[in-house]
């Protein structure tokens, strides 16, 4: 199977999950609601995070099915953060992978409370006895992801980019700044993603440490890929607008760094992803696939 | 020691507690976002829910110590709720407790994360060892509060509640109707709020789907005093706009039972609430008393 085969075979496996667990909240929801977050979550996307999960979880042993509801909760998160980020307040997006917005396709308050839904069932999800056996599991999951997804992760980071476009111009080239942002709004999801399996799998302390870490890594040179991606790539590729960074004189990494600056750096970043997976051998290798795909994906 | 003076000493207990917890934010969270959650969650309010956590545990030999992440939990919920409840594309409200909103304070994306930052950080509160030690006990507190709070509970609440604005004029007189809004808005975190305490002692079944029932009916309790209160308070009082139901053409129990006949059920709903706590003996009476409170609130 090659990378991309199993990047599509895991995000069948999740969206079939997904579809199980929102399927209830047809009969429990109102019906507008529960439209609008089939919208956001069913609407297509890589399912480059749940991907993360059942790929970390593999390397200890563990059936992509013991995976799944983890997988299913990350990727709720991250469609929440998406809808939200969306919103006219925030980044005022009307297209999202080719669709109107939830807040074009619906109105502004159900977006708000389609986010809010999303991130509330990410959790309903977590805490299920589907999701692990063992309850210090399912907590010490619970606890590591409202510390990712929360205002010293990634919903701080989005507090950062939203007042970094505000920033001097200076400050859009101070690479340290650029980093905080990034680490805190994409950096720890995806992090978290690649731990997930070491604490589903109650892995020894340092290979969950070692995938926490290849996890930002591979989450930096995913943030650098997408800045280079939105100066070089072509809208129709991208499947949304391209240049908008630099227009809304946003810090970036090319900011920053210049576009060779950046590559250089997105180069260092993948050898040093790749390195991190040594310790599990032959066994690491779909994700160092995965450290090529970040770097070089097109879209 | 009076209701009132009880009241006063638990809010205290968990306005210590959301100190703590919120005090490691200023060091983790972007100085802004952790301002604007310091000023939604500490600007006062009765502190009623976590009240409920409280002395539902007491019922049971607990410490208020040992319930105080739970209640601090419930309590960073209900502020995300207000938080985004007050946002311009839903009630649009600039005033809470007599201050400016927070969109009004800071700006409306900061408004938006604050409320997610909040619901967020609920989760890590309650997944903490320090809510109980028994990891079990944790989830199911996670499990039910995800429950009470998602698309079939509160959020779910807040969209039929925002959609009824539009139903037509025969709708607002209709009681299963309010009901079903009343009891997903404002009921199910209030109800979640009387049982917490039974799931933090391992209580008997009987005992906790006795407590959740109280919670119910004080839940609609609770509601149908409000809107009395929108009819009838002074907006001095009550700190807040009132006669804006009617104005809005809102479905409420006033609107669907006349004044006498909400006031009617009112005084059913405390008689059935405060004989749910028969089982509990003399020992329920500051839940009893809570009732009554609940009913003849004057804000």
């Amino acid at each position: 199977m090659t990378f991309s085969q199993q990047l599509r075979a895991n995000a069948n496996l999740v969206e079939g999950r997904l579809q199980e667990v929102l399927g209830a909240l047809s009969k429990t929801a109102p019906p507008r609601l529960a439209e609008a977050i089939h919208y956001a979550v069913l609407g297509g996307g890589k399912r480059f995070r749940p991907f993360l999960v059942i790929e970390s979880a593999k390397l200890f042993g563990l059936a992509p099915d013991a995976a799944l509801n983890a997988a299913a909760a990350i990727e709720l998160i991250h469609c929440y953060s998406l809808v939200h980020d969306d919103l006219p307040a925030m980044d005022d997006d009307d297209l999202r992978r080719g669709q109107p917005t939830v807040h074009i396709a619906f109105d502004e308050a159900t977006a708000i409370l389609t986010g809010d839904a999303l991130l509330t069932f990410a959790f309903e999800v977590i805490a299920q006895e589907e999701t692990h056996p063992d309850p210090a599991v399912r907590c010490e999951l619970a606890l590591t992801l409202a510390r990712a997804g929360g205002p010293a992760g990634m919903v701080g980071g989005q507090q950062l980019d939203l007042e970094a476009e505000r920033w001097p111009r200076s400050d859009a080239h101070d690479l340290d700044r650029v980093r905080e942002v990034q680490e805190k709004k994409t950096g720890a999801l995806i992090s978290w993603s690649a731990e997930a399996g070491a604490i589903l799998a109650n892995a020894p302390a340092e290979d969950r440490r070692a995938l926490a870490a290849f996890g930002s890594l591979l989450g930096a040179a995913f943030q650098i890929a997408d800045d280079l991606l939105d100066v070089e790539g072509a809208a129709a590729e991208v499947g949304k607008a391209t240049g908008k960074d630099a227009a809304a004189g946003k810090a970036t990494y090319v900011s920053a760094l210049g576009v060779d600056g950046a590559r250089a750096r997105l180069q260092r970043l993948q050898q040093e992803a790749v390195s991190v997976l040594d310790r599990f051998g032959a066994q690491g290798d779909i994700l160092r696939q995965a450290v090529a795909y970040v770097a070089e994906r097109r879209s």
